[in-house]
């Protein structure tokens, strides 16, 4: 019987991106047979209330609900919590207030990442809910680095990109200049890109190599989880 | 908010397999949105003993830890729990020993899908655990129906797709006679094939159709989930 800690997933938001940390964090570990895994509790809580909505439009509260899955979380045995969601890292500090048990911060952990790697200047590709609510952009600022963001007719690219291709299934993305968008990160200075939203990695795995290194901040918050968690870490692959 | 019921997934059993069921949950809701989606707490519960190598060859008792897993789905407030390993199910009963909350049995519900379409001889592809462990079988011949096993012979042809092919990773079966296996099956009078083994879904869906309808039973106790927490069903594709 492993004797490695347990992660706990505050999950639902949404509820791929919840099952896709959950199976990075598997990629990450090196295991030979399911005992060789870290123990996992997710509560996909689809009761959370649209981040995105509560924090450009005064939508519904998702607080109270990532409050009660961490709770839950907590009580039923994790000893460690992470949230798939970008942009729910904006409530992080509500999120930590009723427990006692750590939770790992995404774009602080991606912006540690880079510092170590000495990047000072990296390009912040996301929704706009996630730019605006300052989430990637306090984490770098923190670090010394300088977030770069797209131009407006830059920004409309990636949420087409997102909303319009990955979310609804279309994997060709030859109509969209994505170049474009690359080189005006490129001319500002950036030098590299985080893919701050769930669906940009897959996006970008499949545009492949445009000249600019990317990160993945729900693969960096896998590799921080199995390290937290006490399992082997897998080498970085590429 | 939504008013679902909420699902509960023993899992770990293996971990991938966990998150396919988690992932046809989803697949098999219409939902337009995240909070459209049914709340589900997983405790992938990678301390739970190797099932076949208890079952065969009297391994470690893998009873306590699912156990303690229902009972941690239970008290966190799942109203009904389910499990994506079909060997898990020789456990049923223990599994349901000390909670007050139904358990859904994924082999029992296939033979009633079956049933409900009028066979009468099931094919069941699965490992050699499974299989012996008659949690099929046990099921099958409940409602009714004659379980059809492959030969011997043919039966190492299942081992090696399983083993040798979808979990080393080698999606070419083109070396594996699988045609034996199917004709055999009809020979016997098999009128469907249940891929009682997760590894088969995936290899089915590449092999395509043999002139023998399949059914998964993962999909079944995915669709039987939803109806039971009060969700809009799809419709079944194909």
């Amino acid at each position: 019987m492993n004797s490695f800690k347990t992660i706990g997933i505050i999950g639902g938001m949404g509820p791929l991106a919840t099952y896709d940390l959950a199976e990075k964090i598997l990629d990450n570990t090196v295991a030979s047979c399911d005992q060789d895994n870290i123990p996992v509790i997710i509560d996909c809580n689809t009761r959370i209330a649209d981040r995105t909505a509560a924090i450009l439009h005064g939508g519904a509260d998702p607080r109270p609900e990532m409050k009660k899955s961490a709770k839950r979380l907590e009580e039923a045995g994790a000893d460690v919590l992470v949230m798939a969601c970008n942009t729910a890292h904006y409530f992080y500090d509500s999120v930590c207030e009723d427990i006692s048990v750590p939770v790992l911060h995404m774009p602080r952990l991606t912006a540690q990442l880079l510092l170590s790697k000495g990047v000072k200047k990296a390009g912040v590709l996301a929704t706009d809910g996630t730019c605006q609510s300052g989430v990637y952009g306090d984490a770098l600022e923190k670090e010394g680095i300088e977030p770069i963001y797209p131009s407006q007719e830059k920004q409309k690219i990636i949420m087409s990109l997102i909303y319009d291709y990955v979310k609804a299934g279309r994997m060709d993305f030859s109509d969209l200049d994505i170049d474009a968008v690359i080189s005006e990160m490129k001319e500002k200075g950036a030098e590299i890109l985080i893919l701050g939203c769930t669906e940009l990695p897959v996006a970008f795995g499949i545009i492949g190599d445009k000249g600019l290194p990317a990160v993945d901040p729900t693969d960096v918050l896998a590799r921080a989880a199995v390290s937290f968690a006490g399992a082997p870490l897998k080498d970085v692959q590429q």
